[in-house]
């Protein structure tokens, strides 16, 4: 599921919305922070965080058990909180920071939110859909692209949920 | 965006949650229906229903801008509503009908919801994922895959969406 991520990079043909990496390790330490909250709560952990204008619009962590709701993931409750912040479901000039590469649904609620930037920590082999199985965000046929950015406190990020699958799968 | 759909057809290789042609468009008509309610309420007229068992689990239609929320798609909210009903977010055995063909955040939807079978209306060509774009129920990568049939009064479903457009962009 998880595993070092060497191939994803930022975008070149994607407006880059710019950061540096240690406001990048920053929002990803608070996306861990959520994390640690779907841990405590016996969820997969997975954190999500949205900042825009500088500003923090969302924290999210997966609530799939909880909610008994397969579309529960962190980084959906988060465009859902962050469009509800900005009163606006087009996200433009946002990036959203998530603990775990985003799968296929989320990759595509993004492209649909308009986000410019995804920042992400552990990659998803299995069902990653921005660098691993798809690359959503670099799709010219999709009316949107995002820049992509992989492996951002990785080892951090991974641990958690090694940790968790251990505890689920002695 | 939307088109005759010659390619789409159910696949061989899924287990098939097995249905009549007049079953399907008696519930596609009740999709329909949810269309119309979107289009009412001046949203992209898209509309859903999921049968569980036998019985209908989930009507919903797109309320984007309503909710100012990019993920709440018909597909989504009646994945939502379907979960919330049978008190589980596994809705095997469970079809899914939908007027226009999902996108990757609602075929993504699909996959994590472990959905049995996806029948659609119209065709969407520049962003549908079951059978357009992307055939995500067909990926033998993902964790599950899913049946899909698509051109269920097509007609009717795609004419929605033309009046709706050509009003918007006279």
């Amino acid at each position: 599921m998880i595993g070092p991520d060497k191939k994803t990079g930022t975008d070149g043909d994607v407006p880059d919305a710019s950061s540096d990496a240690a406001t990048d390790a920053s929002y990803m330490q608070m996306a861990l922070r959520e994390a640690h909250k779907a841990l405590a709560a016996d969820e997969v952990p997975v954190g999500a965080v949205i900042v825009h204008e500088g500003r923090v619009v969302a924290r999210a962590h997966n609530q799939r058990e909880m909610l008994k709701d397969p579309t529960a993931h962190a980084e959906m409750i988060a465009l859902t909180q962050a469009s509800a912040a900005i009163e606006n479901w087009r996200l433009t000039g946002a990036t959203l920071y998530v603990t775990l590469e985003p799968c296929l649904m989320c990759a595509g609620a993004l492209v649909n939110a308009r986000i410019s930037r995804v920042v992400f920590g552990a990659r998803d082999e299995k069902a990653g859909a921005c660098g691993s199985l798809y690359q959503v965000g670099r799709d010219a046929r999709l009316n949107h692209k995002f820049a992509v950015v992989g492996g951002v406190l990785e080892a951090e990020c991974a641990a958690v949920l090694v940790d968790f699958f251990t505890q689920k799968r002695p």
